[in-house]
């Protein structure tokens, strides 16, 4: 073979379902077809792109592994004119490997082996697969229209030692295979490395990642290529799919773009979407019913859902009782027309009396507690379910991480749902989000109101959160010390907050990972979320020694 | 020092609470008096007692790694004539590790790192620990009673190599640290690896494990010893605490014994009823509450309730419907008489009634379907939670395993609860230990004619379980295949089961994922359970490609 001048790639960022062997390959073929009328000489995939990442225990299946195989072969033989480098879970020597497949006229010419598998916060790459060393038949370069590539796979790229090993083999540049999932604050850290690694080595870098939500997780896309220098010379869309060509750049580039710029809240709010929209969609359901309190909550989850799903598939259900204030049922009303979604006030007072007189003589002698605030939300849970039921909608979930973090929230009650867009989000965060989707030009999507009256759960008279939390900016900045950060209360308090609340807070987040252990789960956008990212016991007596 | 002909060796297979210092502190301690007044030359405690097993994302958070470390000294100051051999997560060079501490005479004299890190099954430890050979001060023999004595944790006796090592370094018997949870065939795995390894390598073997249950987790004890020869000599009790001291046999034992035999349905039984017990009374909870329906289900978890808790801690609660037949009433009566727990009789048609015509507006046109059933299950559950929150006892959910796999089961209805005490038990194994309790000589304590006819979910008119299940010898075993050894359809068709029955069955356990996500853990007894043993992605499409 000839060097080329040049070479072109073709970056495929799409959004595979878990599992999908027929939509994945269908995606994976029309992304060669892209690719070749663009006359590009490869085509580049994320990792794991022909299964969705993560698989999980669905790898333990032979038949599903068999299954890879197969299909691996069937787009090999679509390969013609192009080489195609593609992530799959692929079996070699009775071992499991996280593998970049490079596939040619009908061949797997080359395979490369994850060296560095994460098995920390979400990831559990140990749990499956053998670490590349182990792979004996490891192709560190590839030779692609004449040119020498070096492969590695997502975490590889954070370690020093692989991208040494593809200089050492010569390597002219490094093509990148990744599943790396949005965090507010990850983007930055990807364009800082990924500079310094091209500079570093003297090799351009082609960062390809995947897009999509998968359960609480989101990739944000954002493929990105640098030149050798570290110039960054092409940006992919964020949260959306595509085929997008670009020259390889070996020298350096004359025209270097500028990073895209965005607000943290937009990245959020689109991550929060795309997590809706994918969760909601993938697994089957037409759109989506919300309980609609009158709070912030609430209506920044029916703005997500609209922004997701469209109006005419989202229904808003207001379930005013005693404590209901006016304006509640109001603005509520207010925000379902000004969204245009289907509207139902449905009272739950003779639901609760229904209950109270059915457990009067169990209840006998005992006053009155938080057991009669439960039935309320655990009676508007029920009817939310039955309306899902009936109609095919998700139930979506309004709780934000504050009151996940802290147990203010009724399992069963408005716990209930299938997915719960805001368990990630701060309560802080939650308004700044309003604040920033009604900014948007398209009128108060969330009426001013809600985002300026004090917040309350309305299960008592004249209750409001700050009865028994402390403001919102005090829990939330304790809670992501001593959540996110792992710091003891002592650390804490020697930042000047008080001892008593951090004590309390800190034993409430200990006290309620039960509940937690039974929530919907919900879009991960921090470094430390409520889900597969913490893994805490239920039994345990650790609250008690915070010191 | 000169060598004894004898080396007195005390096991202490304490039953620790995960995070509980102050708890653990004081059973180690008072286990350390225990083998000294019993003059033992050294003590032995099982892996990581000192923090309870598995103190999971704890572990991340360093004051509780300070603490632990303190508490470590302190108990070394209190080993005084007498060697301690403790378990405990203990940070060295900044790393983290599984550790054996040998404590004596007020200092940590010697340290043993883990060496194989289970990151399989319900085991995540390569998330927290590194392996013990990075560990540079690794004790593989440690001198006690001027014997030397190898040093294992766990996995370690698994493998090869670590006792291998053990007997280089001239170790005239080795000592394992255990948490091995139970699983109903896994005593005689036990038994038959160590008889094989102190045969093979011609030294005796002290093997210490934990007891109680943590979460999902039982640990059974059973603690072991064998001679240098394969004879068992010593075996502790089953799935109960205690300090139990033992003359080391380094020569080949004169009188082995024969180790316990005990059958499949009382392991079970032991199991269920320790892991209650555990969950219940280390979660703060007094007692427990349960639904009643006259069914098989919910009459073993009573008994099991009973059993674990005592008879005047536990209420069940019998909530007919129009579809609920008179002997279900009647049979669920007399189990609450026969034994001893209050039970309450609360019919929920004025609560179903009140649902439903809540829901009018919002499911007008629209025929019967499901809704009404789960409506049925979830007033049910708003009861239970109500009088739960009230008396502060804790609901147990009462479905098997068998349900939980195909989604028979409502969310937030039966699924509602603190625990699931049968969420691991197939249906036939529910019928098995049912006819097992009752044959204990106590009497009927599960009414004969709930075993003996049809179940049913009574939700609607003579509506019974094989109308929408196949039978469940044959649920079953397609599960077992399914679920437990990862059989494809097209496998467990090959083995003479119908292929429709198979794929239906099938979906519907890929299907109900997101059901599962959010159930009450249970005890785990199988090795495949549904909790951190089984980790599949709810969004996922492979349902759809079974063969």
């Amino acid at each position: 073979m000839t060097a080329h001048a040049n070479l072109k790639i073709s970056i495929a960022q799409i959004n595979p379902i878990v599992g999908s062997f027929t939509q994945n390959s269908r995606l994976v073929l029309d992304s060669i077809a892209d690719a070749k009328s663009q006359q590009a000489d490869v085509v580049l995939f994320p990792e794991l792109a022909l299964t969705g990442y993560p698989p999980e225990d669905l790898l333990f299946r032979p038949a599903f592994l068999k299954k890879v195989e197969k299909v691996l072969h069937e787009i090999a033989s679509q390969a013609k004119d192009i080489t195609v480098v593609l992530g799959a879970p692929v079996e070699r020597d009775g071992m499991l490997f996280n593998m970049a497949c490079v596939l040619r006229d009908g061949e797997i010419i080359a395979e490369y082996a994850k060296q560095n598998l994460p098995n920390y916060r979400v990831f559990d790459e140990k749990r499956y697969f053998r670490r590349g060393q182990h792979f004996k038949h490891q192709s560190p370069v590839v030779e692609i229209a004449g040119r020498k590539i070096g492969l590695l796979i997502c975490e590889d790229i954070w370690k020093e030692s692989p991208i040494k090993a593809a200089k050492k083999a010569d390597a002219e540049a490094v093509f990148v295979l990744n599943a790396s999932p949005f965090r507010a604050d990850k983007e930055s850290e990807r364009l800082s490395l990924l500079e310094r690694r091209s500079r570093q080595y003297d090799l351009p870098i082609v960062y390809a990642n995947l897009c999509g939500g998968q359960d609480e997780l989101v990739f944000d896309g954002d493929s990105l290529i640098f030149d050798r220098t570290g110039q960054l010379v092409f940006q992919a869309p964020v949260f959306d799919a595509g085929v997008f060509t670009h020259a390889l750049p070996f020298e350096k580039a004359i025209k270097p773009i500028e990073p895209r710029k965005s607000s943290k809240q937009q990245r959020i709010y689109d991550a929060l979407v795309l997590g809706v929209k994918d969760y909601v969609h993938k697994n089957g359901f037409p759109g989506a019913i919300l309980g609609l309190s009158g709070g912030i909550d609430s209506a920044l989850t029916l703005a997500i859902a609209v922004d997701a799903l469209g109006a005419e598939n989202v229904e808003a259900v207001m379930m005013p009782f005693h404590y209901t204030a006016d304006i509640s049922k109001v603005d509520a009303a207010q925000q379902a027309r000004t969204l245009g979604v289907k509207y139902h006030e449905i009272p739950i007072a003779p639901i609760f009396d229904s209950f109270m007189k059915a457990l009067e003589n169990a209840f006998d002698g005992q006053g009155r507690d938080v057991t009669e605030e439960n039935i309320q939300a655990r009676s508007r849970g029920v009817l939310l379910m039955a309306i899902s039921n009936k109609l095919g909608k998700m139930l979506l979930a309004t709780g934000n991480k504050s009151e996940m973090a802290v147990g203010y929230a009724t399992l069963y009650g408005d716990m209930a749902g299938g997915f719960a867009p805001l368990k990630d989000v701060f309560k802080t965060m939650v308004y700044d989000l309003a604040r920033y989707r009604n900014g948007q030009g398209d009128g108060e999507i969330i009426p001013n109101r809600v985002i300026t009256r004090p917040p309350s759960a309305e299960l008592a008279p004249d209750q409001v959160d700050e009865d028994s939390l402390p403001p919102y900016d005090v829990l939330d900045a304790i809670l992501r010390m001593f959540i996110e950060e792992f710091q003891s209360v002592d650390e804490i308090v020697a930042q000047g907050y008080d001892a008593e609340t951090v004590e309390r807070v800190a034993k409430m987040v200990l006290l309620n990972e039960y509940k937690r252990r039974q929530a919907a789960p919900g879009v991960r956008i921090s470094k430390r979320a409520f889900g597969k990212d913490r893994r805490y016991p239920i039994t345990s007596h650790y609250r008690w020694h915070l010191r």
